[in-house]
């Protein structure tokens, strides 16, 4: 029977290697974050979160503040050839315009309703305020909620021909989750339309409304002649959380600061700024776009999410800039 | 062999029985809400949650729409004889004092500083503005946050002779730990200073700085000399999180409609409509403070914490009216 049980060592042997593999890649964990090419960036992301989660280590961060903050444009999501809010607008100025006859000779709205496009890149600021404004108000909250809901599921983008919700960075949706089973609490902090943005970041993200921060107009409370209350949106701005608005709603609806927050634009200068000024463990991160093929390439020029004045602080202070060509094996969720 | 298999038979059933107990006791898990006396508010509270947490029943509500939100002054702790921050503001007047002589001369501090109660129950809105402009702006965020810790720490309830995190509802922490026990978020939706009630409600409640809603004033960004950036409190009225406000302040900061709402007072009227108005199981509750021996007795004269109008509208809802003197068994933590 010897050679028998010999040879059921072995087999044990072999089996304990099989599945426990080589020595070396004994203490190695599947990789968190297997859409990020090895290298200096994805290597302080995981040594940060080696860091603070480390009990007893010098940098460890408790569990109730390990907040992490994300833009949305740029960071989460795509943002070109224009921010996808502001196609939603122009697809609801044609939608809408059956209802508004006098749009037909009114700008901007004719404009937008000529189909021009290079007339459009000429509305400027204000025109597109405008548009903004008769797009997202004057309806209930409930109301642009549906709204917003039926043209994600229906839209699609120009160049890809995706629904905008496939034009998400799967190197970001690794990271959150990687972040989440870390105990850290993620929140989306945008200078977009925190109303345009609730009815798909928990599906999307895995970010529930109540972890979405963004700008925002003035919704009046109203109780109807039926007994039944509704909160209309109104035409007027409240709070633009951009730039310095960005650690203000950051203070505001979270009440504790980030020690981890991504960005891709000057307008997330002012959260990295204010996450870097931290007195524990902290990590900064920059998209910088930089893949054409891929995506797009952009950066101190362009009309959106510029990208200059935080670059260079990025670049003096040491922050995570992580370039989509060289630190990114796959940019969206269906090149997989 | 037969009697030994009846007997494993016997056996077997009894510790079947043992393990699930009586029938009777089968179904009774020990006492969610101890401190709650039995009768039709504490029935309807656990009836609820029974409803909305059956899988595959008529009044199921999905883990991510069990949103609960609580008003705090007079619902969570207590607010007599005056409200716990003004109490802080005027504490905080006789010791930034020093720093301000001129208020020796100048009201409404003159009468602050005074100590004549009467004078102050005269100083009427205006100057209680005044008072709470001059003690929450002027400095960052951190160091109000640190100033409300502080005070919280070593102020005492004139009554009770206890710190004011003491003057909490025994009641409510069961009641909030039960729906946190079944998949409730719970928030806090208060009148009161979203920045005075942060620094000390995780503690105290178990609800994070994210989860509060409150009043609050403009806060401002800056970058020092030094390259660290702050944010600056100033005396400027932001957002006012009570009647009317609080289903705006809901919207904008959680973004669902609650399904659960306890206030109790008028400027809780519009939470409750606006959860009474959602299309899924809701609760609506009020606490009636009419428990002048334990605590107070105050409802529709009370100069705080008026209940009137949200009264009746409960009276012809049917939301559960809530007597302290009735429904609670123990008022505060301490009397156990």
């Amino acid at each position: 029977m010897t050679p028998a049980v010999d040879r059921r060592a072995l087999l044990t042997l072999l089996l304990a290697f099989g599945l426990c593999g080589h020595p070396s890649a004994f203490a190695q964990a599947p990789d968190p974050l297997p859409s990020w090419n090895d290298g200096a960036v994805k290597k302080s992301i995981t040594d940060f979160v080696a860091r603070v989660t480390t009990q007893g280590g010098a940098d460890f961060v408790p569990l109730d503040q390990r907040i992490a903050t994300f833009d949305n444009d740029g960071t989460l999501w795509a943002e070109q050839p224009i921010y996808f809010q502001v196609q939603f607008a122009l697809d609801r100025v044609k939608a809408m315009a059956p209802m508004h006859p006098e749009w037909k000779t009114r700008e901007p709205f004719k404009t937008v309703l000529s189909g021009d496009v290079k007339a459009l890149a000429r509305l400027g600021e204000k025109g597109l305020l405008q548009v903004m404004a008769a797009t997202h108000s004057g309806m209930t909250v409930e109301d642009f909620s549906k709204t917003v809901a039926d043209w994600i599921a229906g839209a699609r983008h120009p160049r890809f021909n995706r629904p905008y919700t496939d034009m998400i960075y799967q190197p970001m949706l690794e990271l959150l989750a990687y972040l989440r089973a870390n105990g850290f609490k993620t929140f989306i902090v945008s200078g977009g339309g925190i109303e345009f943005m609730r009815p798909w970041t928990e599906k999307v993200y895995g970010i529930p409304p109540e972890q979405v921060v963004g700008s925002s107009g003035v919704t009046k409370w109203q109780m109807g002649k039926d007994d039944k209350p509704s909160l209309l949106k109104e035409a007027k701005v409240e709070f633009i959380d951009d730039g310095p608005g960005k650690p203000v709603g950051i203070n505001r609806f979270i009440g504790r600061r980030p020690v981890f927050a991504y960005g891709n634009s000057d307008g997330d200068q002012q959260m990295l700024e204010w996450t870097a000024a931290g007195a524990a463990a902290r990590f900064m991160g920059i998209v910088h776009h930089d893949d054409a093929e891929r995506e797009w390439a952009y950066d101190r020029q362009s009309h959106v999410g510029k990208l200059d004045k935080a670059w260079d602080e990025g670049l003096r202070r040491g922050w995570a800039i992580t370039s989509m060509k060289r630190d990114w094996k796959v940019i969206f969720p269906f090149e997989k």
